[in-house]
């Protein structure tokens, strides 16, 4: 059997066919176009659904279901996405408005609950139990798989670890609160930081990497400075690194998972990235002699990660 | 059928025979006399457990299990007690020293887990399919209930989110981090907090209340001078509650349970403590309107949770 999987942005509309072990077999994309009523969004979904089954040359019969990974907190039993702010969808009937158009079962989770499924079906936490997947970007999304499953609280908003506070009274974070892990540890907070230092040191090699433009600054201008041995962005990179070492720490002592899988563009330093970050995680975690350790690798799927884990919701039910 | 289960501590051996429900049907206990080498604390433990069968008038073939509830980390599937501190125990065979008195299956957790258990079955979180109960002692104490079962990693290591930092480079943790939750939320931190302002506020109802003797000190202190109005003490409880709050909002991010139970010697404070802790978290939580909340409620099984949650383990099995 095959599974459809369609990830839902703010930009585009993907949708995968995918087989049983995560594989996507043919995908396709078209623009998101957000600013439409949620109608023709979902009518262009199901669409593009049906147009990816035909062009795998795969007979609707051999599809088992559809899922839909998107921004936002899902009503998953219900099949409704109850919020999501970059799509001004609000208690919006997906399951019910894709069955309009298509007569398959369809489920819902949100973006990061689907990536870290993928990752566990298909990815970096193959074979593993229990497995945290963590991108970093934007935000800091996060993902718990249990015994296979998506874990999402008895309301479908749980393992948001990005909204944990490591810093009582600390960074503003756009949740409300103060001091949450993404307020430091995502893509977000490292550009701000980076900024910042850029101002206070001017003639550092930050600056000229992006010829004085401060707005160039990305999350990967920081590495690359650190790379060269800049001091100020090796002071950076390492100021980074703790933040995002003591909210994996408690990700670790909270939930022990086999493998925790970081992804986001971050990730893609890679060992640079990752080395330093264990030893900093393993110096902080709460350990006993003799205990199996928490691995910390890269994520494998990348953009993929919302067709195949979205997909995959269809296998988990 | 009856369980047996365990409640193993550093000064008492407690079992009771438990029915289905998660009801003591008869306890009984022992001191531990824990400067003892290991196979004569089990023993004990055995001997009590067949002398509680037979008091309470069942047949050892009505007893489907024994489970133990003890301190530190288990290893459950092999029935090794890994480590326990104050007991001085390193992978301990509980199982296999067991069965040489009893031919029962044995089952091992620590006393967090089996204390969540017991509120899951039996008390406070009676029906909710995931509950996370929190005990405020010497330390914070946490298990988390998944689906019915105690969820304890790939690692039998998990929800120790007494051990989650809240305060990047805060306060010093017995377990070697700063800034853990623990270090903030538990009488331990409370009573530490409360001393402090005692000597600084030498006129406060708080030194009234132990007669000067800051040593006689507990937790309950600090909210009996609150309660009577004393300026001191409403800060101690005021700034106690907040990190508390700041915890449980974290639990809540990551767990989404319907139900948190607080149990210890702290949570008999009652509604005094929980009324204005829910507030507190809940202008914290990450939350969308429409859907539903966890609710925190007062644990209910006190000094029992450790028998019938032990106890419970075999039913989970």
């Amino acid at each position: 059997m095959y599974y459809i999987g369609i990830d839902l942005g703010g930009t585009n509309i993907a949708v995968g066919l995918v087989d049983e072990e995560g594989k996507i077999i043919h995908k396709d994309s078209v623009p998101t176009l957000n600013e439409r009523e949620y109608p023709e969004i979902i009518k262009d979904m199901a669409m593009l659904s049906l147009k990816v089954i035909e062009d795998s040359g795969v007979s609707l019969k051999e599809v088992k279901s559809i899922g839909i990974g998107s921004p936002g907190t899902p009503n998953s039993e219900e099949g409704i996405l109850v919020y999501a702010n970059n799509l001004k969808f609000r208690n919006v009937p997906m399951r019910a408005e894709m069955q309009k158009y298509v007569d398959l079962p369809v489920y819902l989770d949100n973006d990061a609950n689907v990536a870290a499924l993928a990752e566990s079906v298909a990815g970096a936490c193959k074979g593993a139990k229990h497995s945290v997947t963590i991108t970093l970007g934007t935000g800091v999304g996060t993902g718990v798989v249990i015994d296979g499953k998506v874990y999402s609280g008895f309301n479908n908003a749980a393992a948001e670890m990005g909204h944990m506070v490591i810093v009582v009274d600390g960074e503003q974070c756009t949740c409300g609160r103060k001091g949450c892990w993404e307020a430091y540890a995502s893509a977000t907070a490292l550009i701000r930081q980076t900024k910042k230092a850029a101002v206070a040191n001017p003639d550092s090699l930050i600056n000229k990497l992006v010829d004085g433009d401060l707005s160039k600054i990305n999350a990967k201008v920081p590495f690359d400075a650190a790379r060269q041995g800049d001091r100020v962005g090796l002071q950076i990179v390492e100021e980074y690194m703790k933040y995002l070492a003591e909210g994996l720490a408690n990700v670790i002592n909270i939930f022990q998972p086999e493998i925790i899988a970081i992804g986001g563009g971050i990730s893609k330093e890679g060992e640079y990235l990752l080395a330093p970050l264990r030893k900093l995680v393993s110096e902080r975690i709460y350990t006993v002699e003799g205990v199996p350790q928490t691995r910390i690798v890269a994520a494998q799927l990348g953009n993929d990660a919302g067709i195949v884990g979205a997909a995959m919701l269809g296998k988990m039910f």
